[in-house]
């Protein structure tokens, strides 16, 4: 009897839907029961000129490049992608609770194509060239936050920019906004990091592995970069989906957040209507609390 | 020279003071020149009776219990611990960007003294009875938030309760906010998961070792579980610091959080001075963004 408690009590997120209380009007519905629910519309399947694979020992990474938000940094990301830049290339750092960060260590012989060697920061776009699912509860650091096209965004003073949630992609940096490249990117591992919005660029977000990168084990030198070589987890390749044969694709689909499911979705998620939340149903979604859902595409 | 670039542009995060741009009132001191200033006085010895000490095979982890805010779960995993239920106990669950939790698969067999089989849940405390250290900025899930003697917290209505940052110790509970009992604790290993505060009981901190589990392999089973036993990692035991003998002690004191050099240290990371942060200073900050400083005690 003992047995069967314990094993209930490890349960601390009841992830499956719960039977309505009586007299209530919205069913508790679970994540997977409203996908489940969604019309194949309301998905949108990756864009290959936007999707990086990143090859590690523990597997295949993917990143979507957000070239609506950074234009000139993914499109020198690509450039150097496709030079074999980041071939051969290393996981630097593993800072906890901060960020994951990769490169080339011996950046000065890498092939790099017609890359530039630096780009003017992209830190926010005028709010009017970009969709906004907004939410409706306070954010600490911004007058407004929500969704467009996929990504968490902030928005205020006719600007909207991308926002450090966990697995956001950013662009490593020296001093100055202007002083990176594409060369060396970071992802969010831990809690949100939302100091460093519109102080550096952001230009995409891992869809899948980012258990694979936030299990690296931490760096022991400042900052959570790696002392020695052998200390950094090798990148085979990165290559950009579009130049990857059909066969070694990972083709995903990933749901449009100006989307009917995408709002329910957000509803189930701010008011828990699942039994496990009976003691207080929050009424409350934080920007970073949410993730988008991405699948593999489904056969038409 | 384009060598040089690449290592700094690996530097996105600033951690080194840099010189205060001329005319500014507030030096930008680093966390660490804050604190090498700080009287003794600042800083208060952890409890040895509040102190656990778990042993992995990867070190020491060790976690401040906050009885203050849970008394009961305190007790009873006091208890717990004595008898040696977590002795030959194991990781059993790493999910991604949520929790790592830990127990025992085979609790009917675990010997466990006079503890309570349940616990009834202790979700908040009245205002009055701890102390508040507030933070000035909005936030999305309570009307106030701040710290209160190391531990981050929010506060309406009267109670306060402590709130899920990265780190915090929580209790695992089945059905009912009075099914936990201690047997299986949780830490949050990503962002904060800030919809679980006050439906679950938290009841302390990780002050060493969260980047050992952070960086658990992820399970495969639902909700991070592992699926077999193999891929479990054994916890040797689990110890009170004050049932350790002082040789082998790890002697921890932390920042107090009604302290001066706190206030100096939430404003330095609320309003970024350093140049780094020469495109956006912030002037905000979230109660999950800040560590509370924790050193090894120095010699009286």
């Amino acid at each position: 009897m003992r047995g069967t408690m314990i094993v209930a009590a490890l349960l601390l997120s009841a992830c499956a839907s719960a039977p309505a209380p009586t007299g209530e009007a919205t069913p508790a519905l679970s994540t997977q029961e409203i996908l489940d629910q969604s019309p194949a519309s309301d998905w949108r399947p990756l864009d290959p000129e936007n999707t990086l694979y990143m090859e590690l020992p523990e597997g295949r990474v993917i990143i979507e490049l957000a070239p609506q938000f950074a234009p000139n940094h993914a499109n020198n990301i690509r450039t150097l992608t496709r030079a074999g830049f980041f071939d051969n290339s290393a996981i630097l750092r593993s800072q906890d609770n901060y960020v994951v960060q990769w490169g080339r260590p011996d950046g000065d012989e890498a092939p790099r194509g017609a890359a530039a060697e630096t780009v003017a920061g992209e830190i926010s776009v005028p709010s009017g060239s970009v969709q906004f699912s907004r939410f409706v509860d306070p954010d600490t650091y911004a007058a407004q936050v929500g969704y467009s096209d996929g990504f968490p965004v902030a928005r205020g003073g006719g600007q909207t920019w991308l926002v450090h949630c966990y697995g956001i992609v950013g662009v490593g940096r020296g001093e100055g906004l202007d002083s990176g490249s594409g060369e060396s990117l970071y992802a969010v591992n831990g809690q949100m990091t939302r100091n460093l919005d519109r102080n550096i660029t952001l230009v995409g977000r891992v869809v899948q592995g980012m258990d694979i990168l936030s299990t690296m084990k931490r760096g022991t030198g400042p900052l959570g970069f790696y002392e020695t070589a052998e200390e950094r987890t090798p990148i085979r390749t990165v290559r950009l989906a579009a130049d990857v044969p059909a066969a070694e694709r990972t083709d995903l689909e990933t749901l449009r957040t100006d989307s009917a499911t995408w709002a329910r979705l957000v509803d189930s998620r701010r008011t828990r209507r699942d039994s496990f939340f009976s003691a207080n149903p929050v009424n409350r979604l934080g920007v970073c609390n949410i993730a988008v859902p991405v699948r593999a595409v489904r056969a038409g």
